[in-house]
């Protein structure tokens, strides 16, 4: 039935940015990747077979989300999420942990899981690994993730490391839990900002034989330049012939950065995020399109970019759309981020294979950040 | 440069029914025909190349909301609404005389023209037949229409005298002030529900020589018995080499009774409006696919339609989007909508094509009726 199978295809001799192509039942994935966020079993404002056509090769849906609505009951009655939301290329679901984590005091961590009260309604719950693994079952994704705790930054040496030991531990159950057919987990690698701490997380979790490896952890509130720093020491410590996935990042710089450090996968709700308030993602760095200065501004977004909405649409529309609260505003940003950050992820990918890749990098850094005053 | 023609093709024997084409020089539109509302310069949620494609040859746009927002200046900039906002076939524009009589206590109508303030932030305004045609040239739409007076239903016999006869006098000065090149203007009959009133107004209206008539004042409340009523006796006195068009009418039984009484052009909101809210039109009847009833139903809204969204998406799943609050919902809802309302015409066409029109309508109506609790 299912096959999952990484292949890497190339390696930059001057970093660790890396070529592969991933096989699963579902379709083939060109690694380094980026993965548009689903969260509530749609791409918002877009249809499958424009994700698709956007150059999506996999999407990440929201375990905590699809699990309080619709509930795994209907997906389940629906034949998984592939079925129910009609798309039908990879899906990677996270474990639900990370949502729970972020619900602060409505939770409460044991040994066992997390009991959680709904952000909905209020309605109490609890995710275990078990359950984690029986809801992404029912989801049917291709990638599953394994359900575990991640720190938060800063955070002591000691939370780190509980975070650690119960990532292990619910690793094991993750693993040891049944999953649907063809379906594959990732292990997820903690450890916070503290070497030994990542290398032992990265040891015990390897040891546990995944057929991919998230780090995780990152991109929770520290500088970029820790992130990097973490990232750098972590990617070595995972095998070669694994895809690695760095979880929650995908801003352009990010990518470039990220891949030069040894990253197959990405993913990040910024460029359908931002769309919605009218920030379209260039280049040359973030443009906000609902500013007043484009009120009569008849260019595009990016008089560089090949998207639908820059070959037939105006700033000054999209300013109108926006101001005047029209859907298709979100939708065209929506259609431009995508575009732009999966384009971003293209070019890498062809830099990597012509042995270009890091003056590329330096080139593209160079332009975004002259611009970039985020 | 322009040129503007109808073609009368086919005259049913047993009804009023008649099949027609119009020439304009953005394009053909094959009559009896739907417009789809797109008020603020976009067909909410659509594309351009997506409405284009369920069927639609010609668009209505609101010269009252582009005149407040983004305002004259930016679409003459823009080199016209067509160019704005990306459509290229025919677009019909309304005076703004109706929302203008909408606004209540906001607006003062003299024999000049009508002082309102605007809906958006207050501001004082003011349009007369003169300026709604100089925003009509700026907009560059392919049909305009004269600034007219629309009566309220109810309304006594003298207020519907007078704006009989002020509509005569701005439909004069609608006719003498400048236009856009290749644009036509079409007259506007008034008179309420008074027989002798109608009269009047049709025989100073047609007296000016417009390209197309519209008959308005009606759908603004009235019981449909009556709209028909009135309706069946007006298209008689306008002349039958010129096309009709039934102000802000178009659910599926209007579109029928329309026909059936000489009506060429329809517009209506609905489509598109109950989208937002989840209600699917269908020949059976209304579909609100929010109600708590399709959680888990997993066939289409209507297995009988061709359209995107039926093919591809069960009604649980809009259900979720809609829960969710998620703008695929409504997209695809509008997609199922205007393909229904637009394949009700070409339905029609066929149907007086075929000189079966009043037995066909017969059975839409009877199955429409028979399930259709509004
Ligand atoms: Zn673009
Ligand atoms: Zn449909």
């Amino acid at each position: 039935m299912g096959f999952f199978h990484f292949q890497l295809l190339k390696k930059s001799k001057k970093s660790m940015a890396r070529l592969g192509i991933i096989r699963t039942p579902r379709g083939v994935i060109h690694t380094p990747a980026f993965m548009p966020v689903g969260t509530q079993a749609t791409v918002k404002t877009l249809t499958p077979e424009e994700v698709s056509d956007l150059g999506a090769e996999i999407i990440l849906s929201n375990t905590y989300h699809l699990y309080l609505r619709p509930g795994t009951e209907i997906i389940n009655k629906a034949g998984g999420l592939h079925r129910f939301m009609n798309w039908q290329g990879p899906i990677l679901t996270d474990s639900g942990g990370f949502q729970v984590f972020s619900l602060g005091s409505l939770r409460r961590i044991t040994d066992d899981g997390v009991h959680f009260r709904s952000h909905l309604d209020g309605s109490p719950h609890f995710i275990s690994p078990e359950k984690s693994m029986e809801i992404q079952a029912v989801l049917g994704s291709d990638i599953a993730m394994a359900f575990d705790v991640c720190a938060p930054f800063p955070c002591s040496y000691e939370e780190a490391l509980e975070a650690v030991e119960r990532t292990t531990r619910w690793a094991e159950r993750s693993l040891k839990a049944p999953h649907a057919p063809g379906q594959v987990v990732f292990g997820i690698v903690q450890g916070s900002v503290y070497p030994e701490l990542r290398e032992r997380s990265a040891r015990e979790i390897t040891a546990l034989d995944f057929p991919g490896y998230a780090v995780g952890g990152l991109s929770v509130g520290e500088p970029k330049v820790i992130m990097y720093e973490v990232l750098e020491k972590t990617t070595p410590l995972l095998p070669e012939d694994r895809p690695r996935y760095l979880m929650g990042v995908g801003t352009a710089d990010c990518l470039w950065e990220g891949v030069a450090r040894g990253v197959d996968l990405f993913d990040c709700v910024l460029p359908t995020r931002i769309a919605r308030n009218g920030t379209a993602l260039t280049s040359k760095g973030k443009v906000v399109v609902r500013n007043a200065e484009f009120a009569d501004d008849f260019s595009p977004i990016d008089a560089d970019c090949g998207c639908y909405t820059c070959r037939n649409y105006s700033r000054a529309y999209l300013r109108h759309l926006f101001k005047a609260e029209e859907i298709l505003g979100h939708r065209l940003l929506t259609i431009h981020n995508l575009y732009f950050t999966l384009g971003v992820m293209a070019e890498i990918r062809q830099a990597i294979r012509e042995d270009r890749f890091e003056e590329h990098m330096d080139e593209f850094l160079k332009q975004l950040n002259s611009t970039n005053v985020e």
